[in-house]
């Protein structure tokens, strides 16, 4: 049995956005040496979030975010927090910080089309994500 | 410590649907022999997902299902995404494509109304779902 | 390797409630003597959720609240379901009946302003929470 954790930077340039933090992940993944598990993938933060969806036409991720941008307004009258991104912290609860993938011959087992991503509600801004890989 | 990997298909035979698979899952964890741990069961693709609700009254799913659409609706005028399945992709990262269920001396710790489901965003279709079961 | 399961009562007070109960999670991660590892919070109720939202103002669980409840109505036309608690399924299945957190050093993982939160969708009733953390 073994564990290993990292965490890495992500950096935002716009106020919502979907990241695909593939790539990081399979080469923690990698560097772990660890053939079958679960990897697990957190995200520190109350206005953003961690999914898994499709990563060959960008089009789908543009379509989850004006989709939860219409959902969830910005502004809205019943909001009492005063940042003014109430909207951010709802859509988090409701995509969730963390995904879990299973590990198998030292690969993550993602479907076909899916991809890891790092979702920002309330972006610009320089986020971490922390990964633990165990076996 | 053990870990057991095993996949099952799953048939859809409409656009949305929820169908129960705490039996398929109920029954690798008895095979497993694990009695203490965790599973976690997994979907491999971008229009469905993996969730845990009452299974006692089909009309729950039913109201699940037709909440879900009236909220992210199939066709929307800001949708890029060519193939017509956007709503899905959403519903997808909504709801989640994994689950974990604790196991306590061999079987699944699932509250009194609680059943394991697959949810069909875009079917009807052939899927597979993955379970690790680990002590 | 090594797992601790515990479980604590939660009652709510209110229908919809989001109910703070990291140091409870906090002091059974503190009495499982582990130090590295995952802490699974598990929910086996069908009409309540775990989530990890920001502790430090009161009102963001409000802004939540109040944004579902908008988004999934206790009543509707097309509902089936003869309990008048539709919405809290839905909302169940939204926001997901558990939560990861990483153990690190024998901490909790949380980022800054993050807090674990039980959310009661259709109280007030006697609630129970699983945890099991694993190293």
């Amino acid at each position: 049995m073994s564990t290993v954790n990292e965490s890495f930077p992500v950096k935002s340039t716009r106020r919502c956005e979907m990241i695909e933090i593939t790539s990081q992940i399979a080469d923690i993944v990698s560097r772990s040496g660890i053939g079958n598990g679960t990897c697990t993938v957190y995200c520190g933060h109350t206005t953003a979030a961690v999914t898994v969806n499709e990563n060959a036409d960008p089009s789908v991720t543009h379509d989850i975010l004006i989709t939860l941008g219409e959902l969830i307004p910005k502004n809205h009258r019943s909001y009492q927090h005063a940042e003014g991104n109430s909207d951010a912290h709802v859509k988090s609860s409701l995509v969730g910080c963390s995904e879990h993938v299973l590990v198998k011959n030292g690969n993550l087992l993602l479907g076909t089309w899916q991809g890891i991503y790092f979702c920002e509600f309330d972006g610009p801004r320089n986020r971490n994500v922390s990964v633990q890989i165990r076996s």
